[in-house]
């Protein structure tokens, strides 16, 4: 669909299945996991492949994660191993006339490569800004830097998005042409991820507001939201 | 937190890491799954993880996923390799006082297993049906059943779910005694997917007015709602 001018980075990236919902431009991938939350990282170990949910940021051409150093996950994957990391946003129910055209609406990321740690203590401060200003723009600044301990405790890992494809699917059902004669409602439920009122801490001393952005969280910028389901 | 009462079922997916976050019990996994609209489906090729978003149902102690017959990812996982499925349900945003204790509120489940192929004409049938009624119950009745060739390009994969685990964590930030004192908001923003009204199909004749499970769609059954940010 918009995959005119740009080309897969790599040929075990590239989407054979349905390519007409294949992108490869970078601003469009980068859109996707800039929207998003969490990525699903995965790694094999001994042959087991492993799907974690996790938070995560985009800096530029890399994606940066990060976790407990004394986790599994992280430790595994530290060593350069393989991964794929994989970023999903559902944008609608696609109500077809037949069983067999039910879909959904998505934009999805999945990039491979391998992770390489940030263990330089600028560079990781930094990445960890990265991190939470990603989930809450404007965040970084109120709160409380990492200690020393904190830092040491944190392991930050970063995977160059360069050998990434997004898939996306929009609009309506697409039913075998006999069935549009078919007296069945067909159509979309838009699906968006909403951001309710902040719930204070039951321990916050009263007369602390809510700063703007938790009031007024929203994750898709202003004039971006109508993706879904069209 | 629900921890008791129920032990793993295997060292592998023994939560190690936030133990108090584990939920091994049946029927909280269980609802997990039925909440979740996709998971993601690791799988290893020649080394390479990859994750994959999919559509899925839950039927009883199975989950099916499906899709194209030719595409690569269920020929790769059909010959009973190891996957590890991941569904997750995101609740809310975690604000901690300081930038460390940050975190999200989220319920997540990672099953690990092989996948059977479901061949059998009717038992197919059935698992169509479920992958349907999971995602808008109700709707299998009002539409167009698969033919013949339909069922034939669909494959339709069977993957216990007895080996699994589920991590969730719910309510305000948990962070350092003496940051209790800064004068940091802190507290969590609730985040649910919502439905939205339904977008006819334009190629719908007039008169065709939406049924009822897709002008109510709600993905979390009534009473159940309020967990985000708890």
């Amino acid at each position: 669909m918009e995959s005119a001018g740009a080309r897969p980075p790599s040929a075990r990236v590239t989407i054979k299945r349905m390519p007409e919902r294949a992108v490869y431009e970078r601003a469009a991938i980068d859109a996707i996991l800039d929207e998003g939350l969490i990525c699903h990282l995965g790694f094999v170990t001994e042959g087991q492949p492993w799907v974690i949910p996790t938070i995560y940021a985009r800096d530029g051409g890399r994606l940066l994660i990060h976790g407990s150093a004394a986790g599994r996950t992280l430790r595994a994957v530290q060593g350069g191993i393989p991964v794929c990391v994989t970023v999903t946003l559902l944008d609608g129910l696609v109500l077809a006339r037949s069983a067999y055209h039910h879909s959904m609406n998505y934009r999805s990321v999945v990039i491979v490569g391998t992770a390489t740690e940030i263990v330089e203590r600028e560079a990781k401060l930094a990445a960890m800004r990265s991190l939470v200003e990603h989930v809450v723009p404007g965040r970084w600044n109120d709160v409380r830097g990492p200690s020393e301990q904190e830092l040491r405790a944190t392991m930050v890992l970063s995977i160059p998005t360069a050998e990434a494809s997004a898939k996306v699917r929009v609009g309506p059902p697409g039913d075998a042409e006999e069935d549009y004669a078919l007296e069945t409602w067909a159509g979309v439920i838009p699906l968006t991820l909403e951001a309710h009122p902040p719930m204070a801490d039951p321990r916050l001393p009263a007369g602390i507001a809510p700063p703007n952005y938790a009031r007024f969280y929203r994750r898709v910028p202003a004039g971006n939201g109508k993706q879904a389901g069209r």
